[in-house]
């Protein structure tokens, strides 16, 4: 139940952003989208990437997502350099989440008309992200179609490519419940819940500016926790537009129980005073960009990689048998137990 | 020299697209882009795709495009179901160019607010692209962003992966002057030009609903070539944005002399009362979706399979070792020869 505010969105939906219609949508395209060549693919479409067997037991992942409004804010501070990054850290992260090593990355650029100081700061930003990714920019799309962006506007969609070997795939099927969950810092925001984010934090205030902080990119860490400890992660969440629901991903049909936390960036902190706790868990990453699962014995190897990558991390929380669904106890600012019931898929 | 016209543009610079501007901003990009990593490609992203190695003779191909104005034609006719099938048309066409065999696809969909019966035909659209593509639909993303689009206002990009061995690949590195250019139909206006032409042909001509002609998909001809008769294509031109121009992509020290014409469908005929001609053969592919080129022996071979999936197909001209020039002759409409110096890379 959400509370009315006349002045202030307090949920996505208020914010104009209607999940459970997008929700059905995807149902509805799932259905429609079907073939049997689907049953080729190592990972269909409803996990974080698609993987597509292309030799022996070499494949690649794909994946696909933009900036959402984070670049509304990029134009109203005129700060065009660091967009690029969470651009390439939303296709990244994902890439990850199913085992795969990132490989190469195309860019979709759409605007009004092309400003020649503002594009070549967004492809900075995009060329930055890919040095942090790991990734080459092989190739684009810079599309002028004055007739649709308003003067200054533009739109920015990125595609990722990894590869990943059959036995190094993360399925999720692994977790039985007992693993460890690991949970890495993000650096604020990222880049979801920004329509809503946008509408509460007042242009003038300097919160402002740190919301255009971009998205961490977990390449470095991950990658070599692949080949440093092949085999030992057995989940992997990016925590993106959902909140923490992702963190039910890999196996929806277990538990997921939190109890311990990484500190809240203050700017959560500020949106909490608004909206209502569990609404904030489903909506932001709370500071927790990341979540590795794994058995007890690894969380120690894993955290050390992530804090020599300059990384917070720590052991959050445990998968559990009794599922689906997301405990969150002692939350910073919550009193009880917050529940949030997962769908099983 | 373009005439100046006070109430109609004559050229695309003048429909409010600056293609020169475009051209020395993806310039810089491919130079600030540009990585150690790169040398691993088997093609670079100056071609129609990128080609990245995966494992031994198996590379993938990716190709990213959108249908830039032709979509606003779709929303002021409220026609949705057609514009997917550009989209997958755009990208699909441009990885059949590097000897790909199209395997599957993602798309990129951002709207003010989700209306579900606009989206379920948009997907609609997309679903029959990749089927008659020969490409599985694996993934996407949803984006709802009130306030960077207007009301109705949507953008779409797609994301194509394609498969091709070391030998298959096409590079254009083979043709040598002499080899017989082969051109294919296409549907009409296809998804480029559209700036200029929406500008041009009025709200009320018949020819308005004409230019929603889906752009055609050549992957069954193409690839049944490529199966039936492997190697025999030496160079293969998508014709896109930059018109006929693209007929010296393969390889661009060479000349192309065209001679012989297809039909021109009848939107170009219109155009042409109002646009030079040369302008006009720089914008539009004039009834010509894709040139073949190969050996003067494959060429019969060629127009019996494309005439067997039901596209027109005739020898219309020859490559040369006097380049680079792409040189139109008997040009229906036109007097003398058309010359168009294009650029050696």
């Amino acid at each position: 139940m959400e509370s009315e505010s006349k002045s202030k969105p307090s949920s996505y939906a208020q914010a104009g952003v209607d999940i459970h219609k997008a929700e059905s949508f995807l149902t509805r395209l799932k259905v429609s989208a079907r073939r049997d060549g689907h049953r080729r693919l190592w990972r269909g479409s409803g996990g974080y990437a698609s993987v597509y067997p292309i030799q022996g037991d070499s494949a690649v992942a794909l994946s696909t997502d933009g900036v959402g409004t984070k670049l509304l804010l990029a134009i109203e501070q005129d700060r065009y350099d660091t967009i690029g990054i969470d651009l390439v850290a939303m296709c990244v992260n994902d890439l990850l989440c199913v085992g795969a090593t990132p490989s190469v990355f195309l860019d979709y650029y759409a605007m009004g008309a092309l400003d020649e100081r503002v594009s070549d700061l967004l492809m900075e930003g995009i060329i930055e992200g890919c040095d942090r990714a790991s990734m080459l920019l092989v190739g684009g799309e810079t599309a002028e179609m004055p007739d649709l962006y308003d003067k200054g506007h533009f739109d920015l969609a990125g595609f990722a490519v990894g590869t990943v070997k059959r036995d190094s795939l993360i399925t999720g099927d692994e977790l039985k419940g007992g693993e460890r969950i690991i949970g890495v810092s993000s650096t604020g925001i990222h880049s979801n819940g920004l329509s809503l984010a946008r509408k509460l934090i007042k242009e003038d205030s300097p919160l402002r500016a740190e919301m255009l902080t971009p998205t961490a990119i977990y390449t470095k860490p991950v990658v070599r926790i692949f080949s440093e400890y092949p085999g030992i992660i057995k989940g992997l969440a990016h925590i993106t537009g959902g909140g923490w629901t992702n963190i039910t991903r890999p196996k929806e049909a277990l538990g997921y129980v939190i109890d311990k936390h990484l500190p809240v960036p203050e700017i959560f902190k500020h949106l909490g005073t608004t909206i209502e706790i569990e609404e904030m868990y489903k909506t932001f990453n709370m500071g927790v960009g990341l979540c590795v699962m794994a058995d007890a014995e690894e969380v120690e190897h894993i955290i050390s990689i992530f804090k020599a990558c300059d990384f917070e991390a720590m052991e959050i929380g445990e998968v559990t048998a009794d599922g689906p669904a997301l405990i969150i106890r002692n939350a910073p600012g919550a009193e009880g137990e917050i529940f949030i019931h997962t769908k099983a898929t």
